[in-house]
């Protein structure tokens, strides 16, 4: 019997005993809703995914997306199974609203719902993963007819969408992509570059691939200013083809089994019109095209947060599962070499990589729900202020929940190769997978360098520290909760205080000099510490739902904060007492000393 | 272009500006060696290895050996070619006794020259460092019969070597092995069991393969006491085949290119002697095996150590090629769209990640050579106290220098992933495999948990703490010169103090409540405190030789040991501090609470 995908009793006590999610079920749009409702969702996602997705997972890393010489992209039959099952099951259209085909879930419920696709198969359930964010992006900026159009048969499963950002030249940079919109005088655009790093770019999974792209409308200003975002549909309505090519395919260490593609934009080879140019469909308005891509990309980054945890969480669980089945040594005492071997979790430096990986992933997956949680506020708050204090409140949050789940929960999968010893690394097991896949979080949408930048130079500071005030103030919160308990809860929150306080302080120091090559010199550091401290705070608040309840679960709680607070808060003092020295050694050293 | 596999400079620094290698060269052994000879070495294994090794890094890694349906192992040409290039240029001999033509390097020079190979391509490169280490072995404890029919050939490259130790159900529990030798009355033995794990285990590469197997010959004690060490060749002197059977090979994320295997010892398959039973001759004495497997192994920790660098530093040089090749954003200050992007080498955050590559991958190499010097400081010393204090240090350094450049150069490769963004983790670039090759090390010949139980459930306190008390000393005199120099060096002497003094207390403190399992409960925590504070020490040894010079490679160096200062040596505090508490959460945590 395999190990479990996920807990499913962590969810619930996530989502009913901390988050308190069924309290959605009092607001409008989820009124339909209920306990038994969710429930029945978190039922159909782990079977599906244990049926469908799992099944499939280390078939499809072994057997890559190869370019058949016509220009078509191949893949496994299994793919297509899994997500035509994955759509008729209504999982795409979940959060969606009911006049869409959807079924109006909170997000929270969506996001823990597609965890376990994401644990089971992270390839996979990309494919769907990006169909959502692009359906998302066009039902809010979209016209009723790109809606009718796209976005109800995304929802269906019959099309498939993807977003281009990247070019060869131009990652990070958006300011510096080539890619071009020309008007065509009709209300069209042709559309002319080539885009890079396009995951789901082509397959033959579906009818059509709706492509949104970042493209230049001449006219626009300088770098990011000029961008609009356009809808370049791989087949026009009416069926022509349009002039979007597969260049090649990426090869990845993970994830193998999604296509990762180099397009062509209006190279002619497949021109609807007659001259090169990809036909295009302007989204919003013209020059606005960067505010609406992230638009989604906060919650693409969320979801990638999501995606690092779900690999970290399942990961975890394999390794429990191996360290209670493997025998190998003895418990350390009077020597005894006739004594039988004990099972590799009886070890005390076993139970610490185990104990590491459920602070990271249990942290992780908390901080990732909450967030969600944020979102659904944001979107359904009685009052106007509510919704904005979570909009700021999640705008501070995303570049963690983004990158603390990419870095600790890949560290996760290391650990759980680690509890498996030799075999960990074989393809005979699945947690050598698990960390293949997940190196690619630290860098997918925004790396790990973009986001201590977003969350330093940007979201601290923005609206003189408005997103950082509220953030201070919901821990103090919590933290005044925690004092009024007794024990060890209330030594935690006296810990944290001290790093929380540090916090606000290294923030202002840091900005201090007005120099923002100096204060930005360190960002990655500062995002780990800031992470950190999250989390911590993210396991004070759990600590407050288990109070004085005993059994294996609740105690299980408790020791993996213990842990936390033991092993891993304690390393954010040197960091932050780096940030506070204003540390210019990454700043000045010369590019000619390497 | 390709970037460097090695930098010579840095090599030529440690060894002759640091080391002083030369000096060895007034011993009896080294005699007819000198800067010119060990130049020419490491010239011949720079070219050797781009010209053989690398050539084919990435084609066996994407061509993993099969089992042929009669039993054969088939690789690439590739391999057998480089190999054979290697033998010929006398390069396994190099380390050995000039009347078993070898060339009697230095084992440091030998260290280095292997470097570059194994940073070309680790897996090919396993071949000769296991034919290497067997062969030292048998030279030790072999008669003399066993070293003309078995050494002399494995030195000139027609056979090869294997360590047979781990079995399926007995990884790191050497003391539950369940295969036997038994006496066949002629002398010789008749071996039986499976064998797991096997590196270079079966292949057509060379003539034949020497293995030495670690068995239970009836009579011995219990547990490890009752392990004898026997050779057991694929062919027997005449040419019969011996009774060893491949079972299997094992597919691993990384070494794609070195055959894995399992092996079964006497099943019948090949019998010689018409019964089943492999023929073995013991090496050494009956129920000695252990120590004399240890013996090898400890050079076998260092070597794994040694490859971990070499995977680190050459991931590191192609992740600063690709830093200043490559151009990406802006440089912070006024906004400026029009502005050309500059290279990725002049971002903070990017220098950050290339400092921190180098300082790991430099501190590692050069705490890798160090012990290779005691290794012959402990063979050619003038006085025994000499040999014996180097063989002391060495034995107390040995789980540092297994486990710190495995758990950080393999950082180091996960950094050089991150500078290359989105292409660092696709096969078109080659840190997405030093990545997945590095990943076995922190398992590889010794667990990290075990290289931790080992330095403080041993080393750091076997005979009074004799080892401790030694690493301690050598490190206060580096201390006395550094506090006597000006400047930085000695302020960085003053902050190292303190972490010195503290490895001392916390060493005794843990052993001061006589329970061993709450002494080792973070064994591992430890080990990486003492790490660090070791390579802070390294770095300052390094410093001191830099002194007030400059030009690049001396800035380079001082900017590396800064940043090992302000980012890494601090982050021990806090480890001390859990290891000074006797933390017991991971002791106490109930295997029922995963």
């Amino acid at each position: 019997m395999p190990a479990p995908i996920l807990s499913r009793r962590d969810l619930e006590f996530l989502l009913y005993e901390w988050l308190d999610v069924t309290a959605l079920c009092a607001r409008e749009r989820f009124a339909e809703h209920s306990r038994e409702t969710f429930d029945a969702v978190l039922d159909l996602s782990a079977d599906l995914a244990a049926a469908r997705f799992r099944s499939h997972n280390k078939k499809s890393d072994a057997t890559e997306p190869v370019m058949h010489p016509d220009g078509t992209v191949v893949l496994i039959d299994d793919i297509k199974k899994a997500l035509d099952d994955f759509a008729a099951a209504g999982m795409i259209a979940g959060q969606f609203d009911e006049d869409l085909g959807g079924s109006q879930l909170p997000v929270t419920i969506a996001r823990a719902s597609l965890a376990w696709f994401q644990a089971a198969n992270a390839a996979t359930t990309s494919y769907p993963f990006l169909t959502i964010a692009n359906a998302n992006l066009l039902v809010e900026y979209g016209t009723e007819e790109q809606i009718e159009t796209y976005v109800r048969p995304m929802l269906a499963g019959r099309y498939s969408g993807t977003m281009c950002l990247s070019e060869p030249q131009a990652g990070s940079s958006l300011a510096d992509i080539t890619t071009t919109a020309r008007p065509a005088g009709d209300g069209t655009y042709r559309v002319t570059g080539t885009k890079m790093w396009i995951s789901g770019g082509d397959h033959e999974l579906t009818e059509n691939i709706v492509h949104l792209v970042l493209a230049k409308i001449p006219g626009g200003g300088p770098g990011v200013e000029g961008i609009s975002l356009l809808l370049v549909p791989k087949y026009l309505p009416g069926g022509a083809r349009n002039d979007v090519a597969l260049v090649g395919l990426n090869h990845k260490m993970g994830n193998r089994g999604t296509t990762n593609t180099l397009l062509n934009f209006g190279e002619g080879r497949y021109s609807p019109t007659g001259e090169p140019g990809a036909v295009g469909y302007l989204v919003g308005r013209e020059h606005r095209g960067l505010s609406y891509m992230f638009h989604m990309m906060n919650e693409a980054r969320i979801g990638v947060g999501a995606l690092a945890t779900a690999l970290g969480y399942t990961g975890y669980l394999q390794s429990v599962d191996y360290a209670r089945t493997r025998t190998q040594g003895r418990a350390l005492g009077p020597r005894n070499p006739g004594a039988a071997p004990v099972a590799l979790i009886e070890h005390a430096d076993v139970k610490r990589m185990l104990l590491a990986q459920k602070s990271y992933v249990q942290g992780a997956l908390a901080l990732v729900l909450y967030c969600s949680q944020l979102v659904d506020e944001q979107k359904t708050a009685a009052d106007p202020e509510s919704a904005a204090r979570a909009q700021l409140l999640l705008e501070v949050l995303t570049p963690i929940a983004k990158s603390w789940p990419s870095q600790w929960c890949l560290l996760a999968n290391s650990l759980a190769i680690q509890v498996h010893g030799g075999y960990g690394y074989t393809r005979e097991y699945d947690v050598e997978q698990f960390y293949r896949d997940n190196r690619l979080n630290p860098i997918h949408e925004g790396t790990h360098g973009i986001q201590g930048l977003d969350l330093l130079g940007r979201k601290v500071v923005a609206n003189d520290s408005a997103g950082l005030k509220l953030l201070l103030g919901i821990m103090a919160e919590t933290l005044d909760q925690a004092r009024a308990r007794s024990g060890e809860i209330a030594g935690y929150a006296k810990e944290l205080q001290a790093f929380v306080d540090r916090l606000g302080e290294v923030t202002a120091t840091l900005w201090s000099d007005g120099d923002p090559a100096l204060a930005l010199a360190n960002s990655s550091v500062y995002l780990e510490a800031a992470g950190h401290v999250v989390i911590a705070w993210i396991w004070l608040e759990q600590l407050l739902v288990v109070g004085d309840r005993r059994g294996d679960f609740y105690n299980g709680k408790r020791i993996a904060a213990q842990y936390f607070f033991a092993h891993e808060l304690p390393t954010v003092a040197p960091r932050f007492d780096l940030l506070a020295g204003l540390d210019r050694t990454t700043l000045d050293a010369h590019p000619d000393w390497f």
